[in-house]
């Protein structure tokens, strides 16, 4: 992951979040326009993932035969392959979930939606929201005690049928497919995990999970007892290597993997 | 419909919102927590619909027995029939869809998702959120001249097939269905109307349409020109009575259908 | 519809169908190997419609980059539009169901699945089978009293969600929709129509419909009356001209149609 | 598994299969009528399965409340659950699958469709049909080494949302799922295998997989080199018990497993 850029809800919300981030000591500074954007104020997260606000953004200018007839389609479906229609998430790994997570919450305005709790009372991860989505912004232990890395990030299709089509194109086409099509408990998303050409993993969601639209949300804590059914609700349990494996890519002498 | 309830953020949104209602001449006063729900502030669109805002609300309590291993779930999945999972959005019949639709705007805090604009610039429907849903509460136009009435309720079921499914129970059960399954352009909802034994028309969205999460959308404009498709993108176009039929039902004369 | 081409069961099936096709009076003759073909001995239906019966067929040569891991798949599943998987039936318009099916009953080894019968009890469509399907070759009255010409051809997708999909293509593309996606009763097949640039009707399919699997099947007999639920079953009703258009086209006279 | 009861395609046709099988050695004899079915002639699989063959059959007499206005199904949709559509297919250990398989194809007019090949030449599994249907009777050796186990029956849903929402009741109710749901490349049926109470593996079908329509079908053989894509085309790999378990169960020392 290069940088994350969230979008302010108006100019006003940008410098006051900027304000707030520089604060908190987790700030960077401002950034002239780059491509498609506006000024954007850099911050890190606790673990030092990097990221953005931006307010200001540049639509995408539609060429006219790439119109749609379908008014709020910003461009015609296209006939090639599965197309994705939108980003739904992203997923970063950290070496403290609770740092992160409370981050997100206290200065950016996130709500907590549902977590795991070891034991211990430890954080294992945390799913954040701003929107009506069970989780834009979701937060996982590194277990290789890794800094900074993305687990995945999330493209939304919204029909099961889609996974099933994707994965077939896949299986043509040897591209890898980590896990699924199956159904987390946790969001209730219908999902498929695969790895880009660069390494990166990348989740498609086939359906819509649940939305949150109860502004007295209680935050839903999974133990490690009830934990099997909140990670994977229908479908085979995720392999191991889903909760190492992680960008950039951290190489693991065997005895840190023997010792898990 | 007897009112429409609908909930604030907070207790202090609740307050802030009765004090515009009151000052708009909309207000009707405070009424005593009701089953489920504590003190409302009871009002009434411009059109007379009656409408009610609350904070407190009461909590299904599940019986053990009725409670699901999947903890994000308010209770077990029901084995019987096809169960819708919430509640999605109203629709109302206006004699005045812009006088509606502004008080929503400007008193209760909704925005504008799209509208219908006729030739000579008067609005024939609005849809409006507060959500991330392409619209919570919709308006239109009452071909009859009627004030006040319900045009449907919309339950969601989230995957295509239940539509197909419920459709099947109703085909065997001899339940009307007026319209559907298809697909709109305006919301892109997979839809089916039905008409419960009370009169009422049902709405059951069969898919997630489109969110909304950009923080400066424009409103779509559907022109009468390019209307047809803002109505129906997938499928036959609705049946004439679609835009005169609401509840309660008004009787109207030979002479007034034949004169449309 | 140029020339409608079965193929046989063997070799020796073939010859029998030659010998009892020429005795019936229906058959043209035998005619030399074809492009992909062997040779066919070539007939007309009851109603002049041109058909040929083949065994010897060429299978289709796929480039070594087009196979497929899924040894069972004859190619790669191509990754552009929506692609149909095989032909499912054809339908054909006749000047007199009865004649036609019995033709295929007797002559061909047809067995009937469902047909729809009048008040006067003369057949107004037919569904025929020589395989699981609920039929191969559909027979429907021509209300424009011409003869030999086709209804349509069907594609098969298997899923509900393909359909969705092509309409989805279909309305950004100006490509025209006869009717659909619904779901016969006669079949229980998920379709849609559409005309090709061509003019002729193709539908698709989009799910299994039934199979018919018991040897001792008694066919389903459809009155006037129960008739509506036959044709739809879920969805809207077909428009007009769904029974009175096919290809080739014939011009009707504006007092022909209104006699009607 | 009592009996399996397969149905002749005629009273002459169950004549003849009676002779050839008596005269094969596997059979075992007439048996009067039993419930809902006439005279079945009965006989043992290679391995030793129970099986009978017959072709009077008493048809479902449904009370009048429950008829359906779809002529073509037997009874009204049910409300309940998730009510499968059909029989599908029936999956046999054999403690050798080439003697089951040729017994079927030699004496019973089964085709072969597809099979597994080991590089020493011999089948490790076998998949045969008298249908359209992909199968309609498979064959897989038995790990175990025992003789004439049931491996599993299938049911059909025809629709791949129906898996889901019937993996979703047995996660609410505890029912346990061994695999799935995911999609076989043999027979490319999206499949979900679950235990039923009694222990028997239960499989459902969640698409039409592909059919065979050609008369000259040649078998598709797969070798241990494809097979993993054949057994999975997408999802998660079976279990390992998969391959170990049926019924009636055997129980197998530490050391036999160890040694596999």
């Amino acid at each position: 992951m290069g940088t994350c850029t969230f979008r302010a809800s108006s100019e006003q919300a940008l410098q006051r979040r900027a304000t707030v981030l520089k604060d908190s000591g987790l700030g960077v500074g401002w950034r002239g326009g780059d491509l498609g954007k506006g000024n954007s104020y850099r911050f890190k997260s606790p673990d030092g993932h990097d990221m953005e606000l931006v307010w200001d953004v540049e639509y995408a200018q539609v060429a006219p035969e790439d119109k749609s007839p379908l008014l709020n389609r910003p461009s015609k479906r296209p006939a090639q392959g599965i197309p994705v229609r939108r980003l739904d998430h992203v997923n970063l790994l950290c070496s403290n979930v609770t740092k992160n997570k409370d981050a997100f919450l206290d200065l950016l305005g996130f709500r907590l939606s549902e977590h795991i709790v070891a034991g211990d009372g430890s954080e294992i991860a945390a799913w954040t929201r701003v929107t009506s989505l069970a989780h834009d912004v979701a937060f996982m232990l590194d277990a290789t005690g890794s800094r900074g890395r993305l687990h995945h990030v999330c493209y939304w299709y919204g029909y099961p049928q889609h996974l099933m089509d994707v994965a077939d194109l896949f299986a043509e086409n040897n591209i890898t497919v980590e896990a699924g099509p199956g159904k987390h408990g946790i969001s209730q998303a219908n999902f498929l995990y695969c790895i880009e050409p660069g390494g990166n993993r990348v989740e498609l969601f086939g359906d819509a999970g649940y939305l949150i639209f109860d502004p007295a949300w209680k935050p839903i804590t999974w133990t490690e007892a009830e934990l099997a059914r909140g990670i994977i609700w229908i479908g085979s349990s995720l392999p191991a290597e889903f909760f190492r494996y992680g960008t950039p890519i951290v190489h693991e002498s065997v005895g840190s993997v023997a010792a898990e």
